[in-house]
């Protein structure tokens, strides 16, 4: 069992490479900067529903996923978990308000299945930009695209119910429904029971995530790239 | 008219220097370089009620706001304006997306009040950061901020109705209910009516932003600085 799970863990020279493709495909990154930059970051293994970041914490790290997918969740007055974010490959993850005043979180981190990060803390990530300045504009241009990103969401927010609101991220949503039934339970049932009755296209999206969940058959598993990835 | 109009404007000098301000606040611009930054800017006033962006229209500025609030909208289905945003002095505000890809824009852009803006266009801001690439941190910076606040807000959304979650945004309502009541009455009657009953903290919330357009008295006129700002 531990050596299975051992094993779908990808090894750390290809979670730094693909760290260092992602920027790669933003900036030109040296190749004799390559390993000064790794040296900042650390290669983690999350373990599914393990959390890693909770409210009243400091927000320490700053997260690449590498393999896997994170949410992004805060537990309302209800004491319900209420799923604000997905970050799947290539995507970034942090509380950034907390992350920048190192202050604590109003917000949860949680492995929604085995998640590979690379992991970078504040004050790495001060000193690693003014080690590589030009990596300044690589964070500048996912940022930009995250804000992007951010407006849209909050579109749909107006525009839709929550459940809805959620759907930019079917690729993540329909891929923890196909594999992780214990964990998507309770996701679903957090999206499902707020489609109201009259929106019938809404319905009708949601009851694809009800039947991938059902079938294992990927939703939308052709999705394109991410929003900030 | 056309006096008491032009005199409420800013001089393009003081327009200048709140934006060369507001960069040192964040990196340290070097004194040879403000009037080859500045060139990269136009500094506009913005009429009240004008739309600078429409929906479909390529996303071709982006604003910092040295005096005045803009608000960012679109138009539901049902043919009625959403406002998602609202940037006062010291806030950059566009389409990120659009602005990023050079494509069309789903948002609206209106002034809510007279503005004055330093607008740099895609290929201006290409141009500068290439130029002065130590101003990458600036906007990398700025966005980091932004994105935090953006996840809050969409925090906000999932916990409060959207009435609620324009709160963040007080300080600017309240300068909009106190000294433009034709603009508030549109903007009001956007928010009021989503406050559902059982919320009494909310609606008590609301009242008073009702009973600051009828007293015309700002309301909380001494919050702290802006989001993004």
């Amino acid at each position: 069992m531990l050596g299975r799970l051992l094993g779908c863990f990808l090894s750390k020279k290809i979670m730094s490479e693909h760290l260092l493709g992602h920027m790669s495909s933003f900036v030109a990154v040296r190749e004799e900067d390559q390993a000064g930059i790794l040296a900042f970051f650390r290669q983690k293994n999350l373990k599914k529903r393990d959390n890693h970041l909770e409210e009243g914490q400091i927000c320490k790290y700053h997260y690449f996923i590498v393999k896997g997918c994170l949410r992004l969740f805060f537990i309302n007055e209800k004491g319900v978990e209420q799923t604000t974010y997905f970050a799947s490959e290539s995507w970034w993850l942090t509380d950034y308000l907390a992350f920048q005043s190192q202050q604590t979180t109003p917000f949860y981190i949680q492995a929604v299945e085995n998640t590979q990060v690379s992991a970078i803390d504040w004050h790495s990530q001060e000193r690693l930009l003014a080690q590589y300045p030009y990596l300044e504009r690589y964070f500048r241009l996912v940022y930009q695209r995250a804000c992007g990103a951010a407006q849209l969401r909050i579109k749909y927010l107006y525009e839709f119910s929550p459940g809805r609101a959620l759907l930019p991220f079917q690729h993540a949503l329909s891929r923890v429904c196909a594999t992780h039934s214990p964990v998507s339970d309770g996701l679903l049932s957090e999206i499902y029971p707020r489609i109201p009755e009259r929106n019938q296209k809404e319905k009708t999206i949601l009851n694809q995530f009800n039947f991938c969940k059902r079938t294992s058959v990927h939703l939308c598993c052709n999705q394109t790239k991410s929003h900030n990835g």
